[in-house]
């Protein structure tokens, strides 16, 4: 080899090695495992789609972001940079096959040229629920008890869902005479958390060209405060008369019921006014997730309802809703807060190579405990047993089989526990009872 | 929407429905348990990747296949064909904070841009394994009880795993004065299943220049037939005096001892010294694996060792030996061979919503039984129940919960079991206890 080539990973780009991975698969099967405990079913769509499919609906900024070009047969095809599109195309194309209400979860990589200064990366993980063709807001009800259960089989305690419903704000607009500028107000209660009342008030005139008095329910409105059914009495009088803004406080108010007849601690879930996502696509309930010891990373889960999902694509009309998980978000917040066990082995078990000619009484110690359903790794070669332990101890593995030439002979093995370096010996004979049970009475405690 | 976007995806790409995509993640599921209960740890590269990097070892046929474009940056970047040279990369790269050995397994797509026509996708996954950084013969043992318990956790009871050492035939070519012809005479060989001994020995004799003995001595390797032991006490004398045919003879009888050791039953694990595997890549093992009901689709998981994995990125000498998943021929095979169930729910359980008023009990009663650890579906519409039960029977779901107003009021519930149609009248109280333990009653039968 003369010229060798610089191994590297592309801008925005990361490898996931083991210490990082491990924890990562734990949260995609601890959400599936949330997804499929409602009967969301798994699908996947290519990578690839043909460019007018992604682009038809894009902003300009996503439309900049997209790594596009054309294929072998000259077609102008692009990566995926949501899973939305995709399954507004999948929906379009299977609706007849499927069936309504259709539920799926997609668990996939999506990828945009993004500015990597932001801290963003170019690759990175989505992970969406939906329920597709029904607009019963027992979906909308159901969407909000996936999300609990998620963060609670996360490990999570100190969590808050904030749900709000676009009909609430849309039915007071409506009664003020200010529908068609509902984009202007959105846009103008946007400052609200940064910059306040005043910088709020003064753009609602000024741009929205709204009166005092509508300025005045407006914010009255935007800043409620209290727990929900506080919330939703004050809402009440606002709303009376609007057949929109009923709509969406009979919805919360249903909500609430609901989740309280599940059993949801009432400090997880909260009617939040002020929460809006997004100016168009989201039509009813809209849905935050925020970790309370993290206030500052936003919120790792939303989602909300939508009126048509697939229009671009069929003349069907399906309505939906559904949240995103932002892993990545959540995998580093869980991290900041301590919640990630740093470990590089996904075996709890080690067992050093230590008497060399005996390799196939460890491979038969081995296949025991694995038959018990104990991961096992054997170290491939009889070196130092000091040096297998330094492995053993790098990767975090939690027990170490340890058993020399005279052990194996009287058909003996020491089961230590690498946390405590405590040992006991017990014999390894009769398929590795004894050991078997000794290594699950460590991992049981 | 004057215009609709025609909803499709590109030639060779495929969506995957719950239907095709609920026993994939099940295979895949299963593969990652037992990969994980030896050791191997879990990594991911990216889906892009620098051009030099994917072309620094392929060949012109990959080259041709690749997906390659200029990213925003201007970079000429393409997407990975396969899962080896990012193995590769990411190895030279990371190594030095890995520490050797090395266990990884890597599940994930690649993309060649193939003829559609040979029944190929252009987007399919890999799912490998690897142990790198070794060279003892114990990594390859694990290599074959890996893909033995691989199998037998899909739910085969026929398959075959064929092992050859790559070192068999070049000790005899060595021994033979024809190590530096050895490619012609694997390519020889390569036409002995199809063409018989007629077509090989005129092409030993014509295109590899061997004399009559020689091709005698290469064909009674090639055709060695019998149990283990026979065809090791068969190249005993054919090897006697070669050093590398007598290391590879070693390795092979190492490695019938340990699998004996271990329990894997005898039929499922033969030498065959036919097999070969690539002419350059591998250097020892190599392995295939067939399912005795359809030998016709070949090998649905292959491998081998290696002798140095990163050379095109580092100078460090790294070992290893890893074999492959053939995951989309095997799910293939398992239809053919009526495997997989067909189904497109995740959920074991349907919850009608029946009654209309009683929305907050059915979400009481569902909560229940997901806190007992079933998954089930509750449907978001009133509907007729003749309609959500058509709904249940399309999907495939196993249970379903029959509760209206009266049996609510009562507390009851009636537990039907989808497949007899007997129904079962229980108490709904006390955290639906009685509906569990039923539900599980069914389930377990």
């Amino acid at each position: 080899m003369s010229e060798r080539i610089q191994p590297r990973t592309l801008k925005g780009f990361r490898d996931y090695l083991p210490e990082a991975m491990i924890p990562r698969e734990w949260l995609i099967d601890t959400a599936r495992s949330v997804y499929r405990s409602y009967g969301f079913s798994p699908i996947d769509t290519p990578a690839l789609e043909y460019l007018e499919i992604l682009t038809g609906k894009g902003s300009e900024e996503t439309d900049k972001q997209l790594y596009r070009f054309q294929d072998h047969g000259g077609r102008d095809v692009g990566l995926r940079f949501d899973l939305t599109i995709p399954l507004a195309r999948f929906a379009a194309q299977h609706i007849q096959e499927l069936g309504i209400p259709f539920k799926r979860y997609h668990i996939a990589n999506v990828w945009r040229g993004e500015n990597t200064q932001r801290g963003r990366y170019r690759e990175f993980m989505q992970c969406d629920f939906d329920t597709i063709g029904t607009e019963s807001n027992s979906a909308d009800i159901e969407m909000v008890l996936v999300v609990h259960d998620l963060f609670a089989a996360i490990g999570f305690e100190d969590f808050q869902i904030h749900v709000n419903n676009r009909r609430v704000l849309n039915g007071l607009l409506e009664k003020l005479g200010l529908a068609e500028r509902s984009t202007l107000v959105l846009r103008a209660l946007d400052k609200l958390a940064k910059g306040g009342a005043k910088v709020v008030s003064q753009e609602l005139t000024t741009v929205a060209g709204a009166s005092e008095g509508q300025v005045r329910d407006i914010l009255q409105l935007a800043t409620l405060r209290g727990d929900n059914s506080q919330v939703l009495a004050q809402l009440t009088p606002l709303l009376a008369g609007s057949e929109t803004g009923e709509r969406g406080l009979n919805e919360l108010a249903e909500m609430v019921a609901a989740l309280d007849a599940t059993g949801i601690p009432s400090g997880r879930f909260g009617i939040d006014v002020s929460i809006a996502r997004g100016l168009d696509y989201y039509t009813g309930t809209v849905l935050e997730t925020f970790l309370e010891k993290l206030p500052g990373i936003g919120s790792v889960c939303s989602g909300g309802r939508y009126d048509n999902l697939a229009e671009l694509y069929t003349k069907e009309h399906l309505p939906g809703v559904g949240a995103s998980l932002g892993l990545d978000r959540l995998l580093a917040a869980m991290e900041e807060l301590g919640q990630l066990k740093k470990t590089s082995t996904t075996a709890p078990v080690f067992l050093p190579f230590f008497a060399a000619a005996h390799r196939d009484d460890y491979l038969r110690l081995a296949a025991n405990v694995r038959r018990a359903g104990i991961g096992v790794e054997f170290f491939p070669e009889a070196k130092k047993l000091g040096k297998q332990l330094q492995y053993a101890d790098k990767r975090g593995f939690r027990i170490a089989l340890i058993a020399g030439a005279d052990e194996l002979a009287a058909g003996q093995c020491q089961v230590k526990n690498l946390a405590t370096g405590e040992s006991t010996t017990v014999s390894a004979a009769e398929d590795g009872t004894a050991v078997i049970a000794e290594i699950r009475r460590i991992l049981g405690a």
